[in-house]
């Protein structure tokens, strides 16, 4: 594994960026290794990631924000700088159903997830067996009825304790408040299991199978205020027919949400995802 | 190409019935080529499809209706004979996009779409050349604003006139009036640029690009009096990414849309769709 | 769950076939629960599944075999009866990689798969940890260089001893001879990393890889004589890039081989592959 | 339509790349609309599209060559120069299956192919009423047992009276000769049947059908002296099952390689492909 840097940027579009960019760069002696950008030319913006190798850069990274900040005033940018060898705490909050949960573990165990899992958070006991089988801390915070401000105020504190970056909710069946989501803007993400905008919102299965569609979906998207309703990180379908009742299509959907959300989850680790006007660019 | 008997069959499930139908076709000596059947648990349904050779069967099909009449009666079947020897009368509905229409003449042509297309019925003239590119009669009934209600009518005479079986609106930019609806129940197909339930209405493809969807769809459906709510037949997806702009986007739908269009038409045409409770069965 | 049972049929095609069938099952109170038949014109064969419920069903399904002889003599049946409630016996062989491994044990685990696992063998201890988290016993059988003779009569002793049904290749890399699969007939499921016949043999991921192909794939298979060509049960790809490099490749090929590999175990399971001349018929 | 330039290098990667040519076209104002480059790092390989607006750009582009030159050679650059407003000249090679061909007629005519055919040549005369409906010349040189020499100096004289930038065969069923090809060096691009390499040669359908692969496939590639051989410039498939006979799978089929064969004309029209190692890779 390299030791490399990784460089996002958006900003209004204009000449010489890409110029400037990559002479600054070169004349730190970077070796670049992916770059990527993209032009929307609706909003005039330009985004961009570039990501290089640490080894033989001639500037400290620790001070690549004091030489950076000429540049980046310049052209308006709202920039950030990630670093390989971070490795960021990623809690899952999970309820009863633990395939998201078990597919997760398994591919972080397996260093396909480069993040350190301290925490597994949940309102049932039921998941309990696969923390441990991992060796992840768990831990029950249940929430009562009418109980969802103080449960959150527990989870918040957790959360803290373990300096979290990054939440997944692993089919967590808590719709979280607007207040505990302003803690962590653009840092929670969840599956929903359908195809959205189509069926968002409670018991998509059901609403899918009633309706007869021909494909089944799932949907990974960072959680704002407004339910299902946040940018969308990752979708995918699964065909099925009149053959495949209720049970058949949320079993079909498992195996869509442990995908979607797995890859939802790996890109935001890897920073491959910029957010704008309420969407992603994913830069694979 | 064989001459062959459908026989298209819904009802409530009970025992015996498959029993019945196969000793009533083995009795008249019947060849079955492909039998599909399907019970829905929850209401209690059973649908079933089958398919046999004429050549040998020792009923005089002209005389089927009376010798199963018990049989239907018995069970409170809804039912339907089709022959395959009997070619559809399709017209084809359109207003400027052509990618449909293109489509629809290529595979009529070359054999794969066993019906006979005595119309193009178009409210612009754009397509014209196409009509007669796979000499096909086109007419052109203009739908003027607050005109509709007399266009319909020239149409449903025109359509009388050529015995329609089935209509397919090839991207045809006008809501048909439930009134008009009504004159061909079941048997008028549409193709809508998104995935159903998703972005129905108007300008799907601006709204998918503006939600930041990751995939567009399209979806091929029996028109009802409700918009966009009828029984759906085919649908499919496509993989789309920030690099597509809205013309991108566009672009690939029609490649969408042609193919899901087609099918639906396809499987209408030879029998393999049972409707009920608003969905579709589709016996391939 | 219901308690049911399960006929698969292959037999020479001929008229009354359905007849025959269903009346012997509605003579005996059979509720049919899915019913599907298939007819290869080209070889004149008649295949079916049939599945109904053993609740109220009037005969011992202990002496159906007796009571079902004189149909399957007369129509010269090659048939099988598979009853619900028999969980079979299934043994996992793993070397090193777990990514299959993990996945079936987390489908056994939550009851996707209704069968029993009473054993992992296994060439290397890598994998152990999986097998205690799951609590299913391991057994290490190392395999030395010209060992092999020596390690199959040990693998078959401890197979024979567990009365083990069906041997699934969760990506273990020796080659299994002729004379073991002997013993384990259309019992051996294997998963290949490649679209075969693509790729068939060593190192698939590197050929594609060097090939330059725009797809990656997997397949699962029942193991014969003759390396990566029995009867092919599932299959499915996956899209890559020149941005994918061989480790890319390698990653993505994971979630490929997980899935189509328990598709086809769940199959088998279920008892819904029929095979003849070296192909499967799904019953889905 | 913009009009724009593209430019397509390739070259040993090493450090500054990125900010010479950034610099470079920043010198003479260019206002960049795409760029994408790509590090093969086993080769030590660095690819790069970039395109951008001509208005505006600061140099006459007759005379870029002269002022990028050096550039070129200090970094050893294997590069060319695309302009958006060139519409290259293909020739449509077709024998009797017509698909291939009416679809790429169609996205011509709709403008989605931006390029100029100045004629269609076939062994056969099945498809001239084709050509005659969207107007484009048709030339029918017959190829007679013995006669490919002859026949292919016919094609030559009149792709070179043409002024030919581009072959297509749209489902030609005459193997090219290694000496026609050095003609036109990854300047033909075939459709190929089946996921190659698997059943590349003859008749690939019957062979998938046989083998009882569950997807059937097409490729579309370069033609290279070696059949089936060439750099693979796009592949898809399509699921099929045991319902599907063969006359099923050809014509499921016949789709697949519509779409594949004119993704790759389109992608090689719009200067996005890029080969080195018999590879292609490809700047969407």
């Amino acid at each position: 594994m390299k030791n490399t840097a990784i460089l996002l940027i958006s900003c209004p579009d204009q000449k010489g960026l890409v110029a400037t960019i990559a002479n600054f760069l070169y004349q730190h002696n970077a070796n670049i290794l992916h770059a990527d950008q993209h032009q929307d030319s609706e909003l005039n913006l330009f985004l961009m990631r570039v990501e290089w190798d640490l080894d033989g850069f001639q500037l400290d990274i620790e001070e690549f924000d004091r030489h950076f900040a000429a540049i980046a005033e310049k052209f308006q940018m709202t920039w950030r700088l990630a670093l390989s060898n971070h490795r960021p705490k990623m809690a899952i909050f999970v309820s009863r159903y633990d395939h998201c949960l078990a597919d997760l573990l398994y591919r972080h165990q397996s260093g396909e997830l480069k993040c350190d899992i301290p925490l597994i958070l949940s309102n049932h006991t039921d998941t309990q067996w696969l923390a441990e089988a991992y060796r992840i801390p768990f831990q029950h915070i249940p929430v009562e009825r009418d109980g969802k401000e103080e449960a959150e105020k527990d989870q918040l504190a957790v959360l803290r304790h373990h300096h979290i970056d990054l939440i997944v909710l692993a089919r967590y069946m808590q719709v979280l408040s607007a207040d505990f989501i302003k803690h962590y803007p653009n840092r929670v993400i969840n599956i929903h299991h359908s195809f959205l905008p189509a069926f968002h919102g409670a018991k998509p299965y059901h609403r899918a199978f009633e309706r007869g569609v021909k494909l089944i979906g799932a949907t990974s998207h960072y959680v704002t205020e407004i339910l299902d309703d946040g940018p969308i990180i990752e979708q995918d379908v699964n065909r099925i027919s009149h053959r495949d009742e209720l049970d058949d299509l949320i079993q079909k959907g498992r195996d869509l949400e442990k995908m979607v959300l797995s890859r939802a989850v790996r890109w935001h680790i890897e920073s491959r995802i910029l957010l704008y006007a309420n969407k992603t660019v994913i830069f694979d």
